[in-house]
């Protein structure tokens, strides 16, 4: 296929299916999502008649025709596949089971016709699976129309509306339903005058995008402003514990639900960067979550809460004020006072989406309190899609995160509200502006699936999926992409102090860009050393929200792991990592190698010209021409940076300018 | 009066005219400028018939009429007032004179009517004395609709044309005709795709403009864009050699001149920041203007050729390439080679509008060429008129400064080509944002008259005119402004390394901000020491362009002026100045010395209260306000920057965060 006539069909081309083509495939029992996986089948080019080779079904459906199956786990959403006398048989709880089930098929290929197939439940880890948008109805002046948005513009939204043609989005829909995304919120968190009446002037459209999702699966959320009862309801107040607000939101909701009867819910972004919140009245955040739950929870709605809660007017002269600590400080307090329809939404960091930071205490300062898991697929600061990186593998270290200690659960499993990321997809012809950046969109969905699959694993199945079965190009993609997470690093910010980024936009190294800024986001180097101390003993205390056996273990230099070093302590230059390595010699040596191991990936590319379709390899390389650029621009910045600043010489007499 | 209701005056309130109120007036002579004069009697509440007090006309006419009266000078433009018979006489050499003569009467207050007066010639230094205003006829993505404008929209323009209303534009003429500006180019020197068709498009338009200064004695000129033949005139080419270039612009400007007959000319700025010139075919700047000027020269236009060409994508990582070389590179092997009606317009400095910069040596590199001096008004670099910055100060110095020593010319002499700078005037009531940067605007049309005025003294004639007699007033005004520019320096970027604002806007410190661009705007401080080396011993031999005795002072640290240390050389923090204090002693003592003067500065306009107009008390409280906050950011940022980078404690123990 040619990327410039059609769009890309990211991991779902024709050849994915190419296994099941011709075959005998039957789709027992009625329901909507039923049929959705029989216009697959017929897509795939399977047909419906004769001696099947595969049956889908659900458990009891399957039972009534008298079919042997395989088990489906108990859980909704969930199946089971397995062979029985020559025959794929997959067995689901439900109607949804069924369609997952049938993507199942597709991702195993040819094995999923084999004898040596064994029967497999599979269930999701969690009932929610969500991306959230942040796009916007109208272009906004600073941030267009996309916020953080790095591949075109909305496929929702044009023309200060919702799209007349959704084509777009019910392909989306496929792809999302293919990797187990149930749960779309469609508009950005920062929601702008004309985004605050999506939720009551635009419900008949937004029912239009309600059901082109309905058949994949996928519920429809909205961002709502918590000043919705004065902005729309012209009251005088958002008060959550006025009577009138609670009425006011009881009826929009009401009128929501009329509308689209399997509406998900609200997602808020309240008190934080400007939006308004339930502070304005001396209220908690529990006082305004629960307002939105009890106006949802008549019609099964819920409402994601973010706990990104924190000063933005920071003077950068405090420095016993840590941005860090904010979300735990503010919701601990809370713990057990939320309703039970109420998930918190915890980014995945307490600072804000970088490329390395601690996992949030908060997920283990909550107990009593549904939690959802927030990562970001939008590379905001890893690269805005420009550069080639890989977040599976971050995030599958976010998720084996071990809050309590190797006695206590992982993190994938703590956070009973699911898991949310920020989309990266827009009208781009290959949805995610780099191509390469459809494996973080894939990996997402795979990993909130089952937080505890390998993420190369889940690498090599999108490789498989997109491209083939060349062997080569197979070889040169795990080259670019396996360890593409720590080479962005290894350039990036050193040693998990973070930000260093320009200011806006957040793209390219800016040392001291937010240094001086009331964002709460610094490095404080000076010409000894650089870091910030949030130990207990003489810092922020920031290490003390956690519990042992990482309160302690961050608590010292000695026991934080080299790559949160500077998260947690100032040090000086000449400090000692792990392996022995001087702080100031780790950050040029890493630098040096960074931009060495982006060479090399941008040469592997260039050698299988050829063997992917001429557009990809097109847009990629022009895509690694310029993670070089941007790379070496890095490395040469912060090694002239900390040279400048330290004085000290780069031990192995490489270039500094 | 209230400026809530009304545009503010400037400094032409009813008060300024009030001694001429009710004595009779007479204009001897025919022409429209004395019309335009026979007006501003009226307008004063003057009288024609009777006894005169006061006699205006023409020499000729005075002459004709047998009327006595002082010597004017030869020049065009000059008058001279004096006492005849308890009469005051202004003679004038044209109408245009008459004009100025008027207006002379005006500032003279009381005085213009005492027998006390004597003669006094006046003659204006130079010919030309121009503002070109960088508005845009449409609102640009990033710079707004005037670019670097911080006084509201443009006068000129709205909702895309020029504007239905001229009145605020006869307003402006009037108030320019006041203080001797004679040109004024309507259009931003960044001549975007709109724009562009001001030249062919908007002819009619634009006559409505140049008629409206027409009786203020104010010629429009235009900037336009080097590739007009290629998006106007629909040629591929814009090579100044090729016929059809040279006859498409003689077509456009017959065109214009036929439609406008006493157009001024073309301001262009060529192969700088983006803009098309004459490089891309191989061919010079000499060649480029005088393309340009050899259409204009039948009709008696001019063009007005910027030199600011320089790099916009330096290498940082190079520093053997100085943006300062790159004016003087660039046009001094042209010199000689531009036509007559060619002026070469050159930025004070060699950089760009810094609060400090040596003053260009492409002025004394230039001997056969006219030049004209470019200022700015507008305060890009100098506080967006939200600090209180009396430019004079500065613009005295530059114009006192003499390129090849005290036996030669000054520059205000030196620039045969007049004057131009860039306004600061929009629609804002004020005119001007901050209310006392109008003596900015003031000051520039005073020193372009008269470049050897004392900037003081004119300060002070602003006041009495804007303000009246209140001597408390003035003294405050004084107090604020007198030194300001200094105390601006004095907080911002120290001893004319220039730069660290915060990238794009110009506002406010970042240290760093340029260091890592391409632009070409260093300060390389390290932990050692600061400065860019600009020696021709061991530096980029930008010192070497200037003659002596500049060369030789520029060269070395110990002769060169402190203030302009750090633009010449890189030094260590512990370097000694002429008084002996060290340069990083220097900087924290002058932060915080210019902090504490913006506080005098502040409770000084506070004890004005009642004493002004309530409007423009508030808005300069406001601004106030601002300057304070912002100045305490500098001082901050910068003494927290260079504490953190040399180690060296401030002596007096002052807090450093």
């Amino acid at each position: 296929m040619n990327a410039t006539d059609a769009v890309h069909p990211m991991w779902l081309p024709a050849g994915a299916t190419a296994h099941l083509a011709g075959r005998t495939v039957a789709v027992v029992g009625e329901a909507p999502l039923a049929d959705t996986v029989r216009g697959e089948v017929r897509s795939a080019g399977a047909v419906s008649e004769g001696t099947p080779d595969v049956v889908l079904g659900t458990a009891t459906a399957l039972e009534a025709a008298g079919i042997t199956a395989p088990s489906a786990p108990e859980a909704a959403e969930s199946f089971a596949i397995g062979r029985r006398d020559g025959v794929t048989v997959v067995s689901a709880r439900d109607a949804a089971g069924l369609l997952y089930g049938w993507f199942a098929l597709v991702r195993l290929g040819a094995a999923a016709l084999d004898d040596a197939l064994v029967d497999t439940p599979h269930s999701p880890a969690h009932a929610v699976r969500m991306l959230d948008h942040w796009d916007n109805v109208d272009r906004h002046e600073v941030m267009g129309q996309i916020e953080r948005g790095y591949a075109g513009d909305s496929i929702f939204f044009a023309n200060g509306r919702v799209r007349d043609e959704l084509s777009r989005v019910a392909e989306y829909a496929r792809l999302l339903a293919s990797i187990g995304v149930n749960r779309v919120a469609v508009n950005n968190v920062n929601v702008h005058r004309r985004e605050a009446r999506l939720l009551t002037d635009d419900l008949d459209e937004l029912a239009r995008i309600a059901a082109v999702f309905r058949p994949w699966g996928i519920r429809l959320h909205l961002s709502v402003t918590f000043a919705s009862p004065i902005l729309l309801g012209g009251l005088d107040t958002s008060d959550p514990l006025d009577a009138r607000v609670a009425s006011w939101w009881a009826e929009a909701t009401h009128r929501v639900y009329a509308t689209i009867p399997d509406f998900g819910g609200y997602l808020v972004k309240a008190d934080s960067e400007g939006q308004p919140g339930p502070f304005a009245y001396g209220r908690t955040h529990a006082d305004g979550a629960n307002l939105l739950a009890r106006a949802l929870a008549p019609h099964g709605g819920m409402v994601h809460w973010r706990a990104f809660v924190y000063n933005h007017h920071q003077d950068w002269r405090d420095r016993r004020t840590d941005r860090a600590r904010a979300a735990y400080d503010h919701f601990t307090p809370l713990d057990g006072l939320f309703d039970d329809n109420v998930v918190v939404q915890i980014k995945y960091g307490p600072m804000d989406f970088q490329t390395r930071e601690p996992v949030s205490p908060l997920f283990s300062g909550l107990n009593r309190t549904r939690q959802a898991l927030e990562l970001q697929v939008t590379q905001e600061y890893t690269g805005h899609q420009l550069h080639a990186v890989y977040l599976g593998v971050q995030w599958a270290e976010i998720l084996r995160f071990r809050p309590f200690g190797d006695a206590g659960p992982a993190l994938g499993s703590l956070v009973r509200g699911g898991l949310a990321a920020v989309s990266n997809v827009g009208d781009d012809v290959f949805w995610t502006g780099h191509p390469l950046a459809q494996a973080n969109l894939y990996a997402y969905g795979r990993l909130a699936w089952d937080p505890d699959a390998d993420p190369l694993a889940i690498l090599d199945e999108w490789i498989g999926l997109t491209f083939g079965t060349d062997e080569t190009v197979r070889a040169t993609i795990h080259e670019i992409l396996d360890d593409s997470w720590r080479v962005y690093e290894s350039y990036t910010a050193p040693l998990g102090v973070g930000f260093m980024v320009r200011p806006g936009s957040h793209y390219g190294p800016d040392v001291d860009g937010y240094e001086y800024t009331p964002w709460g986001t610094y490095h404080f180097a000076d010409r000894d050393g650089i870091g910030v101390d949030r130990s207990v003993a003489t810092g922020t205390g920031f290490a003390g929200q956690y519990p042992e056996p990482w309160r302690t273990a961050y608590e010292r230099p000695e026991t934080t792991p080299d790559e949160l070093l500077l998260f947690f302590h100032h040090v000086p230059y000449g400090h000692r990592l792990h392996d022995g390595t001087t702080v100031i010699q780790h950050i040029y040596d890493t630098r040096f190698a960074g931009l060495a191991a982006v060479e090399r990936k941008r040469d592997a590319w260039a050698a299988i010209a050829g063997r992917v379709p001429e557009a990809v390899f097109a847009r990629v390389s022009e895509r690694l021409d310029e993670q070089l650029r941007s790379a070496r621009e890095w490395r040469d910045q912060l090694n002239s940076y900390f040279l400048r600043k330290s004085g000290v010489p780069d031990a192995k007499g490489r270039t500094i300018y």
